[in-house]
């Protein structure tokens, strides 16, 4: 097996199996037609280009399919391009499965089950408490499978578990630090803050915006589901409502989209803490691309910026 | 009975009943105590201030109770100031009442009324008719005496239905000029667009924010309440989406509250013709106080502008 | 004759007339020249490209001529292009005119001139009136033929009348609603206000801006124009300024061209229905060719907005 | 005579002549009235209170009055305050005249005028030299009595003909440096600049904006009169258009009320010699009344800075 | 003795001993002197007057004295004020010391030495615990002994080693949960990154700044001195440039005052953590001194939030 | 010898000698791949393309290498390029010299060198003389080659220089007009302000931003070596904290790289002139390539603004 598309560099020649995520035609300024595809393995993405595909290509090299490429990488507007030679769909003989190319987290979901339960066992809170189980239940599925975003940061399988368990480990640390910090509000918001994703996103594998994720946001749309789950579980006082302020201001301001700032404790926590582990997350992606002594690539979500790696991370 | 207190001039002797709408005891800046009043007719209000009040006055005067005021108007800080000289509450052979010194818009409940149940006919689309009449059904007490704002611009006992049917009105003109304009939806998202506020604030007479309206917001609240109305009704379907993506939008971007600027037709016109009727309002308020061939005061929310008012207003 | 450039989508093949309303040779990124082409009919424009253009070929198709074209519809950079395979020039005997080929305004010029007419019959001050007169007669031709902006909304011939009548019926509304609105002077800013343009522009079938267009804007243009007619006309007394006062700040701040902002209250309404009618405009535009249940593409002047159009639309 | 109302230190005893520059009836927070004053002599201002005042008092301590004071410096909201022991209006035989309270520029008028003499003479366009002489004809007086601005800079008799004259040299400096740029069009350009403010204030001495000044603005005011003095002097060709687009720029972007920021390299150089020369006068005055060693007062339109004066500066 | 001050409600009479913190004259508006006099005690700190001060008072009662003082809390301006009815220097009998009412960290000095001396332990790379060690050894006393800030956080006896000591909490979690982060610079970094602060202020016990931290700033200071630092150890290699980048962004952004916003992963992650200690340390003070069921006052360095104490906080 | 690549129109073939300033391997949107040039001689700069480049052409024809091209200029994305027809390496008997093909200051060395020396023997503050002697000294060769930056303005040899002896000729003006002004603080300012661009950037001919560069900055690296000239000179006082800060604050705010802004009146001025001397140079350069009558292209630190150039400039 090869050693994986993230590590090939410009001028080498690829032949192995790879996954379709998106696939385009497409025309050239010049006029020549070719399917644009994405293609993954569990290492990383390329861009690739099948020029003068015919019309039973785009019907065989769909989103979705496993296809065995050979091709050389180079260089088109500064990212790694495969100009693909050869390409077939892969055969059942091959014995691939799409999971092999999928990106998982770095843990077990196993390990993250365990862990959110640990959490909510250290909660004494009991509508707070209560609440939390409501939906841990209800999205069981979901939340060991959809990522915490689309791209930029834990876009991966069970991503969301997995920046969820980060923030939970943070978030008991401060409390460690801060005893007056509540933790058993901090954890609930926590765990339920980026639920709504799970309608805002159409799907955990390659997940788009859904009509109603443009038109009301993953925020919203929670605080609905909060209402929702009091209502079913005859929740009353102020739990529910701190809890949906929770989660009304994680985004920490007007211009990110939460119609109100944090206005408790635990809210201005949670926002900063959500921005910790997604910033971290976001800087290693790039930074384990990089060779000490360089920069990497500009991150957009970072204000468009590049960061050092040192040569005295080298040993 | 007096001219009203909005027409007194500084230097002038006022002598007549007014309302007290907030009252609180103060320290001025050499020590001396008093006790500072906002005192109102039907006309306007004015800042007053109790000398050497003692802890009886306390409990005679406060928000709520009709006094008999008499006084010399001064000036403090560029704005009227009445300084007692008698102040005694009002007695029952006085023969006054709260009502007649509380601002009400300048139409009839009953005409309000009317001109809602009206519009409301005009709609086709069922789910958005049921939605709104629900919610006509559900608040017709408070839509009918709330203000629409705690000040700035229609903060007058229903105020709030005022609000709404200028602006119905102007959406008529608009669905008349360009037929394509959803005139159902846009109908619903005026006329509920701000009920949230009956949450948000305490009470018609004398509205401050509760904890809910401060942590939530009347735009989160109102989302909530669409949702929970659609479930009674067993409405599905996109217009129940459409119609919270007005309410949620309708402050037209993040900075202003909003969580989603408006991404539907109607949503824009709701969010332009929202700011064009307070904005008339807040202008004519101020305008109205001012002599030709001078300026008004400056209106915060209007940019902290100062309007002229041209000499050829005269005649 | 087609069904129009506007409703063809992407796969299908175009034969029939199209007027070019730019040309330019260019360069393809690989070296390859080509003629880019930018083709209309009354319901669209589409971007053409002519590959292997000769010297002749330049001559020939120019910004102006009509032509007969044929070739396919591809997608080029998430928009539609043409990719001629035939074209001719249109002979005498094709019987197309050039005006058949162009966007008007929905309405007739009869109609707006007299709606334009009555509105001024309606206006009382006598300076107001006489200036507003001027102009209209002054400019009565290019009024009735130039667009409202070069692109964005009202971009059609008649578009600058268009808007004006528009907005004039959204003023009457407000006067309606609103009795101490100075109708006089707010008609008398909302037909001048953009006449500007007219010396902005080159001309109104391919406008450009002018020199005196980019180095002193409209606005500064028009506030001249109306010092020089009150000069003509004799015309004393604060109308002038207030007019001049009106033109200077409709564009609302000094961010957007405004010297000042609104600081009289007609002022402030014509800057508010400007907004509002040129918005509706430009979300209807792309709202027509999109379909229920999808979103428009971004409209950049309304912050790159995409807008929804309902399912319930579809009825 | 005293050393100077500038140059008391808070704790002294002040007791000698002074010009009254506003006057206004006042209450303070215990309600006691006061007669506030603004004092002046040459070297500066002074806020002082008459507590006590009588009705006679306001009648005879008015705006424009020299006055002999006495009474103590002391502190007022971080502001030296006089607080008057006695005061009386000055007589015949004290002799003191009004221009002698008056700050003037540090050059004579003469010499202000032999120096625009001599740039307009270095002018070889005869379109610019014709249409800046005819402005220095028309506002001769003006020209050499008014301030440069209300306040902040320049804001004593005659600042506006030495704001000019030091911007003239600069620019002859920036001449000689870059012979490409048009001294003409420059020198033109800083001459009337600023004409507009003879409208848009109301008198040299203590000027206030005119209702003109605050609709149009000096920036417009001045366009429409180099368009008079063109059409007057039978003026065509670009200059006339360069001339108004250099006025018209010169507050370099719109949200510091320009209509169009520079686009001519002559206006780009207009503004920045306009704020250079602004900030060096406004730090100086600021810098003069500072201690080597410390720190100025908050200076406003210098973003409200605080500038060091550094010990070495003793010597 | 007292319950202390910072529990003293309005309407209470205190009665104890305080210290003096600052002490002006001053003149109320109403001509009327007082001294201005700020006291504290171990639990914070409270505003006071004595009015009709004599010379000899303000020799008396100077910042640094020890009082017995008694008098009514009253409300000035939203804030509690102390006025004085008694007020005597401490005796010598009355055995009271300046330290016994100073604030100090909620942990002891040893503690936060033996923390710092720990996580140094844990670093492995040589240059940079050599720069670390060098900067605690040169810096010991200060670093125990300055506040982190002036006011708004840790602005109490030693608060710079508290909060260091906090982030290093955090930032040995953040190392426990992605290995990839360079612990050593981390901790480095934190350990040194506001020192310049003790050269930015005067003195740890009534810090000012002081004339070079105003015109350099704590940030460009200890840049030079971690570069001097390195001359002296002769150190050489990346550490020393990284070290310096981990100081000069560790504000974030050049508003906030980074000449340089952070390039490297260590960087970003100092300042998201010094942002997050700071935060949570000013709203456990605000929240300290507010009742469940209620706003804290306006948290100026919070974008001016007040933040809610939830009631299920009670008990 | 040709005209100059500068001088040559779309359309126009050109063949002469050019030097490579940068040569990368790329691949056009079709996949066809090409050798990217970046070519110059005194005049300018032109973009070229040499289309199925050979692994050997790419060893031949790279950065610093002089070559005779001749070719067709074409137009790409609003750019002139240079479409290769012939290349070959310049041979010895072609006679030319790199230093031929660079652009130089428009003024010689040794009036460069003559400048400085006059402007530092004007000075008389000892300490600040010194310090600037040090720095002319220790850098004498690189102040003389340095651009003033990589690109914008004064991008050419001994541009840093120029830079300087223009500041130093405004402020000796500026001097002359307020005497007020240290022009010994203010030339020391000018002189050192930018010289931290010489560790910031690699190398004089074709600098690119050194790991140093980014991270630290010209300013942090300059005051560093302040810091360090002064210790190796002995000199103390304040006009080293002086012209650290002058350094520091001449990028004039937070946003543009300052840590403080200007708190000296010289700091302030240094940073106005330095910004009013790179602007007039960016217009310049883009003007000479205009055409009286049009506008040049988008100037990007400018604003993104165009600039015009009058008719009359023509003569």
């Amino acid at each position: 097996m090869s050693k994986g598309i993230a590590h090939y560099q410009v001028g080498e020649t690829f032949d192995d199996f790879l996954l379709i995520t998106s696939a385009n035609k497409s025309i050239a300024s010049n006029g020549k037609p070719f399917l644009a595809l994405l293609l993954r393995d569990r290492t990383g993405e390329i861009d690739a280009r099948l020029w003068g595909a015919k019309k039973e290509d785009e019907t065989l090299f769909k989103k979705g399919v496993l296809v065995k490429v050979s091709g050389e990488i180079s260089q088109f507007r500064n990212k790694p391009q495969l100009k693909i030679q050869h390409i077939r769909q892969a055969l059942e003989e091959d014995g691939r499965e799409v999971k092999q190319f999928v990106e998982e987290a770095p843990v077990s979901v196993e390990w993250l089950e365990d862990q959110i339960k640990e959490f909510m066992f250290e909660m004494t809170n009991a509508n707070l408490q209560r609440l939390t189980r409501y939906f841990v239940k209800e999205y069981n599925e979901e939340l060991f499978t959809y990522p915490a975003a689309t791209r930029n940061h834990h876009n991966y399988v069970s991503g969301l578990a997995h920046h969820v368990v980060t923030m939970l480990r943070l978030a008991r640390e401060i409390g460690g630090i801060y005893p007056e910090v509540n933790k058993d509000l901090l954890y609930a918001g926590i765990i339920v803050h980026d639920l709504g994703k799970i309608r805002e996103l159409s799907d955990p594998d390659s997940p788009e915006y859904t009509i109603e994720g443009r038109l009301l946001g993953h925020i919203s749309i929670m605080v609905e589901e909060i209402q929702h789950a009091a209502s079913e579980l005859h929740i009353e006082g102020e739990e529910v409502m701190a809890l949906k302020h929770l989660v009304l201001s994680h985004h920490g301001k007007g211009e990110w989209g939460s119609p109100k700032p944090p206005y408790i404790r635990e809210a201005e926590i949670l926002h900063q803490i959500d921005m910790l582990d997604s910033r971290i997350q976001m800087m290693n992606t790039s930074l384990q691309k990089t060779k000490p002594g360089s920069f990497t690539e500009r991150i957009y979500p970072l204000e468009q910026r590049s960061f050092y790696k040192p040569l005295f991370e080298m040993e």
